[in-house]
């Protein structure tokens, strides 16, 4: 009887990304039904090298705790996008024979919309040849575009990070009397959520973004820089957040606008992009004479473990278990979102989706959430979002050093 | 009688300077030989335009401890360098009236060596002219280049985000089985301190830096290359920390290597730096195709209080609050700053230092910290900073964002 858990990680790394992984760990652990927890190495590359390890130290709830504020992969990932099985019935029958020999029973795959079209393959190879197994995909990704699902874990802490770092960056901003434009640049290739995040930070003292561009939004250059000059005449310090993915009404990218790189596609047909805010700060320059400085967060913001969300973190980790006791029922080909539920309070419940209408479809901003110009987000985007950065997690920390778990 | 208190702020922010302001303002309103509390807005130019507000709000301890939590400069800053009082006897008259006017007999300045050889000219010139004031350095950057003291308050929270920033990037850049070098560009013009602190999260299991280029030891390319080539023969993710400093030994800057920009000089004859992260990468890719990705760290280094030393929040405020101390006893020309003392437990003095022995001068990174090959810090420095980012500080949030005092 196959009744041995196999879980994987794919796709870019989050900070919560880890804290899923432990809820499934957790729960496969204290399951009866379940036997052997198994983790593959670098997501379905670890299937298809046999290189995957067993999940035992994680009886220890320490290590549980370790895991959950642990950010990147702990198990390593992969962008490997898997062909139909019609396409490539020897790939689907070498991870099926795999699956026989580990007697493997239970599949969880934690990733984004590729990795939902993973378990949606993978699921209906499986009811094709009748083989006994639970596929389950577990929601992860700081772009917050998953379909269906209110919103994705890994978003909170990235929203987070954005926003405190935008708030900030701001106070830097104007420390001196003088003219001074901050361009941030923020991940998101056609969905604007995590730029978007930067406006939580927006307050009259405070200050925060004055103009928040999203890919959602087509942009117009001359409309951007006279906003950009009309600011610059009533404050010394003017802040930008750019989303990478700030494209015009002809869909060609801010970026496009000055470097003019030939885009470079990746293996998902998602162009590989960069230099948004670089190219922005360009025209400023040019057209004003302004000092502006641009501030790219990278890697950070996906990476940002301390400071992330403690309803992310905690919601990450219920994602997880709840995944696996989905399996337990019996369901299969399925994810496990977030239903927000009416009323004054924050509350969500935790609700199976079908992976086929989760994946490869990317969720933007809805235009009620976005100001009338197109330039900002309004109340409604703050109503959403607030609750999702709330709450700091109490981290474990060794010489000032915040501690992870490795494999 | 001239018993007023007069602070500013000067030179580049970091997260801890309004704690020194904390402590000076919290010392100048609870002692009764100190009559007003004043802050120049925007360093020495609120002296020169008549800009000074009164510090009346923080009698409030939740104000002194929000105040405390806030980076940037609460009260504005400026990179004015003041002439030699024989060069213009006019702008130290008129300075010297507004102090009369406002009958200030206390002084303070928080800042790094510029703002030194600004306390120590007034300093200077108030003896000369016979009028009676204490004129006291609060040291504050996040350099740590200061003269004399064991080390400057801004730094243990900046090394503390660049060590944990580099620790988690370094996860991050993991995460794939494939060959990628991350390169993480630091401040830092002529002193190595902040990128050395990304040494800190050197540790076996979790990464940290392979490679750490400092101002302090001339770079060769070739050998650098050479290095990161070897490590990536026996590893898939190599850290380079590299400081925008870094130059050969012939004294051109790793930045100029490829950008050629002529070297665009400042106010202070320094040079206005960048690029040295990029220019690497480029380099880097000519030669063996790596994947390469550059984080510029850029302002969050020197404004990110979330994340930040409690051992430094600490200790900014002390010195500001030992400052007043210092000038209530009759001392000028001074500033407080750090003697560690000698046992096997981390313990500082709080002392006075001359301010024309700090002004305009630079320490670097003693070669006793530096490993043979020059790529990278020993125990040494270890046990030098690994206290100064000890400690997490509790901070006030509010719906997730990270609260700030604004004037």
């Amino acid at each position: 009887m196959n009744n041995n858990l196999l879980v994987g990680q794919s796709g870019g790394p989050t900070s919560v990304i880890n804290s899923s992984l432990a809820g499934v760990v957790k729960n496969g652990l204290d399951s009866k039904e379940i036997g052997k927890v198994y983790g593959m190495v670098y997501g379905i590359e670890g299937v298809l090298k046999d290189n995957i390890i067993e999940m035992d130290k994680f009886t220890d709830d320490n290590m549980i705790k370790l895991l959950m504020q642990t950010p990147s992969s702990y198990l390593g990932s992969c962008r490997k996008k898997l062909p139909e099985p019609e396409d490539d019935p020897e790939m689907f029958a070498k991870i099926f024979d795999y699956f026989r020999k580990k007697e493997i029973g239970y599949f969880f795959y934690i990733g984004g919309n590729d990795s939902m079209d993973t378990v949606n393959k993978l699921s209906r190879y499986a009811s094709s040849v009748d083989y006994e197994i639970k596929i389950v995909g577990i929601p992860k990704t700081i772009d917050n575009d998953l379909a269906e699902t209110d919103h994705t874990p890994g978003y909170g802490s990235a929203a987070k990070f954005v926003a405190n770092s935008v708030r900030q960056l701001s106070l830097d901003g104007a420390v001196y009397d003088k003219k001074l434009v901050t361009v941030v640049e923020v991940m998101g290739r056609n969905a604007g959520w995590l730029t978007a995040a930067s406006a939580l930070a927006k307050d009259e003292q405070l200050g925060g973004p004055d103009i928040v561009c999203i890919p959602e939004v087509p942009f117009d250059m001359d409309s951007l820089l006279k906003k950009i000059e009309d600011l610059s005449k009533v404050k010394n310090g003017v802040v930008v957040a750019i989303s990478e993915g700030t494209k015009d009404s002809t869909g060609k990218y801010l970026c496009e606008y000055v470097s003019k790189q030939a885009a470079n596609k990746d293996l998902f047909n998602h162009v590989s992009l960069g230099g948004a805010g670089r190219c922005l700060e360009n025209y400023i320059i040019d057209n004003f004479g302004f000092k502006v400085r641009t501030v790219e967060f990278s890697a950070l913001q996906r990476c940002f473990a301390l400071g992330g969300s403690l309803t992310d973190v905690k919601e990450a980790f219920a994602v997880g278990f709840e995944g696996v006791e989905l399996a337990k029922k019996g369901m299969t080909g399925v994810m496990p979102g977030f239903k927000r539920l009416d009323g004054p309070d924050y509350k969500i419940e935790i609700v199976p989706f079908k992976t086929s209408q989760v994946a490869n479809f990317e969720k933007g901003i809805p235009a009620e959430m976005i100001t009338e110009d197109g330039y900002n987000l309004n109340e409604k985007f703050r109503e959403y979002a607030l609750p999702l950065i709330a709450g700091e997690p109490d981290l474990i920390y060794g010489d000032g050093l915040i501690k992870f778990a490795v494999r």
